[in-house]
Formats: structure tokens, C-alpha cells, sequence
């Protein structure tokens, strides 16, 4: 039986500082698009901006692991097996549901104990202490896998043959076939077919338009070309190899230019990777220009990463009624006024604050107006409960 | 500077024996469905044929290159980077082209030096000594990797700062963007936005129906319902988690039963994985084969991975010059019959030893009458160099 205790400053002082940077997304990022008709059983219903990336400080699990007695290189060179009970690294939070259970995740134990994984306990977020919001004093960091995974406000942290018994692990993020619908499937526990649904720790290849905005408005006085910008991750430490777009939602693509400011390794590529490409608008879209006439342009994105992955086409294929891992093509719908001055980018959303909103409008209400709970307990900011130097973790 | 010179019976006995079962694609498998108006500059061009898994028994290149003084185990754990001038692992085998150059490859030096990697120098297949076809004496495996890159008859390696520098590494299986053409871009080299183009290494998830068989006519006397059998992969050492299969062309899914009798680990799945799925006939479908009437099916899978990696729906926008990685929803078109006994199939494609044939009958001919050169240099078994009993690797 292996155990330890360590305050913060434990952490900070016993073990080597690491730094990554790494993307964190939500598994259920763009959830937003898969909510038609059919409905999902999760919320929030996110747009595409669950996304973010930044550089994180702290130390890795398997130094803090190795420190417990756990023979983590040997394991990580495929020399021994993880001993028996040893195959999951649960992690526990200090904020809690309306039923006063604690937040929980975890990751396969091979991820905390590889000497390239870049697994953390975190303490700093780009340089400076982990803020608040961020899961201060410490949080788990799992590059490559989903948001849910990397528990905030870290309590306690328990190595076991089982995954996290939490809900946020057995049932909200799960790929459930398309015909599998929460009204007849999911509304009971288990639901047929649980063996099917496998549980989400690293994810697809993903893109993302941000310039031009959604819905917006761009002067086009004189103008011959347009330039996209935007970002594109992988998950698993997988390499954005190729990011092509398209100006006609995709019916012509071409490659845009890569820029990778941070150095990353072979399948260590936890940074986004941005791309930039200034396209000439097609002969008939300057034409309409000419004439004075507005334009419409379904500007897309695809990524390729380095497995030669790809985002597909459309999500109906690929609805899943969690509604995880949603990585079909993004399409950014602007106008271009040739009566304007160039660049001069007007918002004719409605809901700019939500302005990447692909379906024009369902998210217009502020994210709090649609909370997943009416129950007022659920406001209570969770972080009220937590010790500001916490003991354990 | 390291080097070292090994008969066949010094790996035999200097070494631990390993053995791992994993699949080798080739990175042009399925160029036949590229193969349309817009031509491709490579053969062969296989149907979806080009794929297969065995059992392979070796010696483990990391413990190649401990034992010539390479510090794998620090390089693997992330304690040292790769020494200057060891950033990849090249493959030079006996066989050689029209010109006389030897074939050859090459892979990242993470991918032989890690303790979970699997990658070897393989002496058997299937229990037994390699077979003159499969790279008797020695060929080297790279779990998750194309086919290209595991070097049959292998003559050398080198552990170089570069990667091969032959054509089949350089130029052959590099992922173009859909708007790049060979007589337009690549006609010359280095063609424009090479650094856009990335050289394969591990491939992406893939499936194929394997049975029924394409443009098979299925008795169907009395039946109600069809069973679908096939395989699926993905590159990497990634999971296949979940087959969907479709008897109408994808509009609708449902998860396939996954059959795995190989233990295999957290991205260390290297064997196809197989499915199988009975469906009920749709009502339509039965109410026309009450009839007497002849009805078509479509029958679609496609594969998720553990990544959550999904196979996209058409290839169109996926379209590269080179015709590598295709890996968009497989189709098999059947024909039921009411009025024969059910599972009585019969071929009805002129081709039948091509039957997996998605365009229906391009591939008509042997594949000699298609090949890529008419010189007959081409034609001479490389093997006939080969010394039985290989002193150099």
C-alpha cells in the first residue's frame, strides 16, 4: 500500500517544476450543432469556443508516483505490467453537485506513468499561480485527452484497477451509436449496449474558423482576396499535419500555412497549431463585387492530423446522444459588402457575444439562462467550500 | 559511432524472442476509388485488398540498438532526447528498382526505441520462418505503420538524422491537398507547398465488409434478417471502439457486435479487430422479397477509434495525388434474391477474384496487365540476389 500526503508547497519544493502547453477542450464541444431535432441529454449546449490553450507548471504524476514506490519506469518501458490494482489514476475534486458529490475523473494509469505523456498536477497557468477558475491550488493536466478528465481543485488522488465510479466518467461522456436515443435508450441505467459506448479520454482531430467572425459583415471596397485564420488541435499528442479550407463550403479546398511558434515532439503535439491562408475571392464572387452586390461565403475548415485522421463532413453520421467528441467541418457564414470600406468588420449577429454560433442563434441567451439546473444549489460557487491552501490532494 | 553486423543466427540467439500480432496496410490501399477523372500518378491501384494481419516473432529493435550502445531506455522515458544525428531509424533492403537502387524506408527514432512501440526485426511469421514473399530473412515491423516503411529483405540499417532519402520515402506516400494534380504540381520536383505535404507514417482508422462479398446475389428464401461480417483498424496502436453498419448506404447505423480474441494494450492495438452484425431486413426490403421481387442493398461500415476518430463519409473531398490513407465509408453492393435458398451466394461480377471491387470491374484484369512499368528489368524476382542465409542487416 502506497500513500503520501503533500501540501503545496510539498509540491513546489520535493519534486522537478515541468512546464507543457496544452489545449484543453470539452468533450463536448460544439454540442450546440447536435441538438436539432433529436434532442441530447447534456448541457451546456457549447458553440465551439470550449476550447483554449495555455502553458501549465507543476509536477509530473509519475515523479509524484515514483515517490510513493510505484516502479513507474519500468512500466512506462513495457518491462512490468502495472501491478494488480494499479490500472487507473482517479482523481477527486473539492467541488461537489447538488447531491454533495465531489467532481471525479480519471486517466489509464499508462498515461500517468509515461515518461512522454507530459501528465501533471498543476499549480501555475502561464506563469502564475493556477487562478480560481482555474482549479486552484492544484489541478490534473492529461494532455491529449478530454477537459472532464483534467479534475479541477484537486482533493484527493486514489490509483485503481477501476475507473472514476462519478457519473462524469460512466455515463456523460460516452460515444453512444447514432441509434441510440436518451428518450428510449438512455433514460434507465445501464442502457443496452453499454459495451458499445466507449468512455471519452483522448479526442479527434478538430478545426476551427476564428477570422472572420461568425455572421459578420466585411467591407470589401476594392478588394480581391480574403484571409482566414483560425486554429486546429488533435488529441492523443497527435501532429495537425494539414489544415485546408475552403471559400464554397467545401466543395474546393486548399492548404493553408501552418504556424508552430512552440516546439513539440512526435506525438507530443498538445499545443493548438494555428493557420493563416489569404485566398483570391473566385471569379464569380468578384464579379458580384463589381456590381456592387453582396456576397455570401461559407468559409470551412478541415484538419488533417498526423495518423492522416480527418474531421468528416457532417455530423448526422456521427450524432451521438451525449453528444462528445463533435468534429465535422466548421463552417463560418460571413458577407462581403463591396460598399464598405475594406476590413471594416460589422456584427449583424444579433448575439455577437456568442457570435461563432453555426446555427444563428439558439445559444442568443446568455449560457447561465440555460443552466443544465434551475435548483439554486447549484449556484453556490463551489470553490466556497475549498481551504485556500488546500492539505491534501 | 555504433555499428554492428548480424548473422541471422546472432538474432536468433543474442537477443529476447518477441512477438506481437499486428496488422500492415498498405498507404495506397483502396486508390482504386481515387482512380476517377482525376488521375493519380501511383499504382497499383488496390481495391481494399491490400490489408492483412499475422503474427510476427523477432527481436525488438530497441534492444538492437541498446546492445550497439544506444541509451534507449533514457530516450524512451523522456530523461534524454535522441543523440545529434539519430532523429530517424532508415531501412535498406535487397530488393531494387529498374535503376538498381535498393528499396528502403524509414521510421522516428521514438517509434524503435520505445518500450511499448513493438517495433522488430522480424525472422518469423505465424510460427514459423519468414516466407521468401514476406522479407525472408529478416524485415523490419513498425506496429501502426504503413506498410512502406516495414522494409521487407532487409540488407542495412542506419540510424541517421534523416529519413530515407529514396523516392518511396521522399515522394511516393506523401499527403497532398485536394487541389494539388500531378500534371499541373507534381510533375516536376520538388513540387510547390511540399512542407503542406506530409510523408505517411501511422494511418488512420479504417474498416471493410468483408462478407457478403461486393456484388454478391444472396438467397434469401424466407429471411428476414442479413449478417454482416467484416474488419477494422487504425493506425497508431489506436483501439477500434466502435464498427456502425448500415444496409442502406449510411442513413442509418447501428454499432456492429466487436470480436477481439488478442489481449492487447492501451494504444498498443495493433491487430484488426472483427465485427459482426445480424440486422433485421428493413420492412420495405421484406415487403418486396414477399413479393418475389430482387431488392439491392447497400451495405456501409464505418469505424471510431479511440481517439474518436471517425471514417469519413465520401472521399471526394479527402482526393490526393498520391492516393494514400484512403479511408472513407466502405460500400458493398448485394443483390437478394427471394426466389433462391437462403445463404446460397453467387457471384455475379465477372471478376471475382477482385470481387471487393467498390467501382465494379475497373480492376478487371490480373494486376500484372496493370502494372506501373512495362519494363521488364521490373519483372525479375528480386529475390534471385538474395543470399538464403542474409550476413548484413
Amino acid at each position: 500500500d502506497m500513500h503520501g500526503e503533500f501540501t503545496l508547497k510539498d509540491l513546489k519544493t520535493k519534486f522537478p517544476k515541468h512546464e507543457v502547453v496544452t489545449t484543453l477542450q470539452c468533450a463536448g464541444n460544439r454540442r450546440e450543432d447536435m441538438h436539432g431535432d433529436r434532442k441530447l441529454f447534456l448541457a451546456p449546449h457549447w458553440v465551439v469556443g470550449a476550447m483554449s490553450c495555455a502553458k501549465w507548471g507543476g509536477v509530473r504524476m509519475r515523479d509524484v508516483l515514483k515517490h510513493c514506490g510505484m516502479d513507474v519506469d519500468a512500466m512506462a518501458l513495457g518491462e512490468k505490467d502495472p501491478p494488480k490494482g494499479a490500472k487507473h489514476v482517479q482523481f477527486v475534486g473539492y467541488d461537489t453537485d447538488e447531491t454533495g458529490m465531489c467532481y471525479g475523473g480519471s486517466i489509464p494509469i499508462d498515461k500517468a506513468v509515461d515518461g512522454l505523456g507530459d501528465a501533471m498536477f498543476a499549480f501555475e497557468m502561464n506563469g502564475r499561480p493556477l487562478p480560481r477558475d482555474h482549479g486552484y491550488p492544484v489541478r490534473a493536466i492529461a494532455p491529449g485527452h478530454a477537459g472532464a478528465r483534467q479534475c479541477k481543485w484537486l482533493h484527493k488522488v486514489i490509483v485503481s484497477d477501476k475507473e472514476s465510479q462519478t457519473t462524469w466518467q460512466q455515463k456523460s461522456y460516452r460515444g453512444f451509436a447514432p441509434d441510440i436515443n436518451f428518450e428510449e435508450d438512455l433514460s434507465h441505467w445501464p442502457p443496452p449496449r453499454l459495451d458499445q459506448a466507449p468512455i471519452v479520454q483522448e479526442m479527434p482531430v478538430q478545426s476551427l474558423v476564428c477570422n472572420p467572425p461568425q455572421n459578420s459583415l466585411i467591407g470589401m471596397r476594392g478588394a480581391t482576396d480574403i484571409t482566414v485564420k483560425g486554429v486546429a488541435w488533435s488529441g492523443g499528442g497527435k501532429k495537425v499535419e494539414r489544415v485546408d479550407v475552403s471559400l464554397d463550403g467545401g466543395d474546393n479546398f486548399t492548404a493553408a500555412e501552418l504556424y508552430k511558434p512552440i516546439e513539440q515532439k512526435r506525438n507530443r503535439h498538445w499545443a493548438w497549431t494555428q493557420f493563416t491562408k489569404t485566398l483570391a475571392l473566385p471569379q464569380d464572387v468578384q464579379e458580384k463585387l463589381n456590381k456592387g452586390q453582396r456576397v455570401t461565403l461559407d468559409i470551412t475548415s478541415k484538419a488533417m492530423n498526423s495518423d492522416f485522421n480527418v474531421q468528416p463532413e457532417r455530423m448526422e453520421p456521427y450524432w451521438n446522444a451525449r453528444g462528445v467528441c463533435i468534429n465535422h467541418w466548421y463552417h463560418v457564414n460571413v458577407t462581403l459588402d463591396p460598399n464598405r470600406e475594406k476590413e471594416a468588420i460589422v456584427m449583424n449577429s444579433p448575439d455577437y457575444e456568442f457570435a461563432n454560433t453555426p446555427s444563428g442563434g439558439k445559444f442568443a441567451q446568455p449560457w447561465g439562462r440555460h443552466g443544465w439546473t434551475s435548483d439554486p444549489a447549484h449556484q453556490t460557487d463551489p470553490r466556497a467550500k475549498m481551504a485556500p491552501e488546500a492539505k491534501h490532494f
